[in-house]
């Protein structure tokens, strides 16, 4: 076998076997295979695109060419993915509820990048939780207390990560069969059987269209079908933020509250009953969507999911106090009001220069390098279809540094029909 | 301008700016550009292909990369190039041609390589004759005696050079319009006004397919006319080897021997006839083909392109004596003979296989680095087509190893139908 017999077959729309997928994933991963001949079969790639069959001999290739997570003494694990968003803190609310509810939670979450935010980030805001537990302690804190969440420590997927850092250099980032293979092989690294993905779709997502976002859930169905590992897809809307806080701290706040039951957004709502009610019934612990549902928003209410939240963070090694009274955390030094122009119904609030504006103002990463201030972003007051007077306060800019306040001031964040 | 947004585009089907081309020549050949980021451009150009307008500046990028030759002061000089055979003497026999009728002859030639022979180590198989002159003797050679046959000294089209190293990595040679820019940029830097091309198309040429011949002519007469130089494609047959003989010395001393008017091979005449009527036209010397092959003929006939190649040989180092006598040539040790090993009409003589055949004898390089036997190869003694009885002589194999000629002897080189 040679890679360049098989950059041939891929140049010229012909099949790739799973050999062929495996080899080059293995000797490109250890360096025997270049990058610009990676970079030639990718792109070949991108235009002739690969089938299912190929797509998940792909995945499972990078899926094992770095550490695999071995969760089989824990059970059926059912893990949680989305593709990214802005306001994004549906981990944070929805893995304590299916923790309260008995199944084990095993997840290992990102940081954020660019536009979007990492649970990572947000976790770590809180005074003394620890992402960086070993695997050993991952593992006993599940079988403890029924969840635990940390950081990628492992090698996952390693020759993922090295394609991912190829594809950003050769314009190859937007291929759909790419980019579910990419996400689809960290999972199964991760260790999960049964996968809930959350396909984000909007202005604050990868996906930017409906179409995009329906043609990767199917790719990633299909994937999870051929490899074993039995997937759910759920598009969700990403135009405007999730719930009403964007930014690290300022996002546990909310979710805390949510977990409180002082109140659930609606699209928050929406978002945890179908992601965790697809949960429940891969975990079969519900026959039905709808018995699902009424779990999820029941174990709010009871104050379980709440108590299991506690928990997690008391368990690593996290001050709880901060949990109970969120006016502990600390504030930005700017709280600055975005008033509405005029009278109307507000018809956009976008999610994508939102996540680009709370990034300039120090949540965000614009490298993987760059440190992250916990305290800065937004708390609106309203969502899209709401109506407001002129004038009326619709939500406050959290900064500390008043003139890049005033810069994020001068976009019109919030537009008003 | 960025690379991505220029690989995008072309990854989206989308026709590039010349300023597009231009910069990524011009940042690829400095480096600045990587391989990785080439390959992936090389392969959507390969998948996706290029206009004429592309092409043209891209060749026109790859020929300005490096040294230009200018031959202006030589009036218009009609350049003569072949896409490479077996048994290829063309350039050795027209070229003299030519000259002797008066018109200027500034020729670089490349050296074999794979199964294909060059003109360069055919000239030098002659005792003395120099190759490497500087581009001041080339140009005062022409002057003096209308005629200087030289190698590649100079650093003609390095952009190229590089693209084809990679493409060569990344199974992108078989591109048409990237094969086309290749020579074209080449002949362009090597400072041509006018080109005819002999496009060889059968088993022992890089065009296997009349179409794909066709297709390269096409493109390549499409370059000279956007480009500003008038190009003639002519498409010659490949199947079998030209003329008789094969390997470096062999094939010297049957160019020699036609231009003495000894003999023609019916296949040489054809071609001679040919090329050469078309450059006579672009050069203005004659007003149709019919006139020009006349002139072609008429000029072996007379000795004029003979004496004239005595000149050339002299006026560059070499031995006379051997020209005038072809017996000094020095000989391979064996000289066996192929047998018909039936009465029939013979109905093939691979010219691939020859040149594979030749190239294992010595004849020609595996690696750019390989040195080569002038002496090794084949001589026929007849063609496709001609009838034979059973165990006659067919051809000779030329040989300093008897093991390697028993060896090639097992290979059925004169197929019998």
């Amino acid at each position: 076998m040679n890679i360049q017999e098989i950059i041939a077959k891929k140049r010229d729309k012909l099949e790739l076997t799973k050999d062929e997928i495996e080899y080059f994933i293995k000797e490109y991963t250890s360096g025997n295979i270049t990058d610009y001949q990676a970079a030639a079969l990718v792109m070949a790639i991108y235009i002739n695109e690969m089938n299912d069959r190929e797509i998940t001999d792909l995945t499972l290739a990078m899926a094992n060419s770095g550490d695999v997570l071995d969760l089989s003494e824990l059970g059926e694990v059912v893990d949680k993915h989305s593709t990214g968003g802005v306001g994004d803190k549906i981990t944070l609310v929805l893995m304590p509820i299916i923790a309260s509810l008995g199944i084990p939670v095993a997840k290992m979450s990102g940081r954020g990048l660019g536009f979007t935010g990492g649970t990572i980030d947000k976790l770590e805001s809180i005074p003394g939780y620890n992402t960086s537990i070993t695997i050993e302690e991952f593992i006993e804190n599940v079988k403890k207390i029924n969840i635990s969440l940390m950081g990628q420590t492992l090698n996952l997927a390693p020759a993922d990560k090295k394609l991912y850092a190829l594809r950003d250099t050769i314009s190859c980032t937007e291929s759909i069969p790419l980019i579910a293979s990419s996400i689809m092989s960290k999972k199964i690294a991760a260790g999960a059987n049964k996968i809930v993905i959350d396909v984000t779709c909007g202005s604050g997502a990868f996906m930017k269209t409906e179409e995009d976002a329906k043609s990767l859930a199917k790719v990633m169905t299909s994937i999870g079908k051929l490899a074993g590992k039995e997937t759910v897809c759920i598009i969700t809307p990403m135009d405007e933020p999730v719930g009403y806080a964007v930014g690290n701290t300022l996002e546990v706040i909310e979710a805390v509250d949510i977990l409180k039951n002082k109140y659930i957004p609606k699209d928050v709502k929406n978002i945890i009953e179908e992601l965790g009610a697809n949960m429940l019934v891969l975990a079969k612990k519900v026959q039905t969507i709808e018995e699902g549902k009424k779990l999820i928003i029941e174990n709010i209410k009871n104050g379980k999911a709440y108590e299991k939240f506690k928990e997690l963070v008391q368990n690593q090694g996290g001050d709880i106090s901060y949990i109970e009274n969120t006016d502990k955390f600390e504030k930005a030094k700017y709280i600055v009001p975005i008033k509405a122009g005029k009278k109307g119904i507000i018809s956009k609030i976008d999610a994508y220069k939102v996540g680009k504006l709370s990034c300039y103002l120090g949540a965000g990463r614009q490298t993987k390098e760059d440190s992250i201030n916990p305290r800065v972003g937004f708390v609106f007051n309203k969502k899209v279809g709401e109506t407001v007077e002129a004038e009326e306060i619709v939500g406050y800019i959290h900064a500390d540094d008043m003139q890049k306040a005033n810069e994020v001031l001068e976009n019109n964040i919030v537009e008003i029909g």
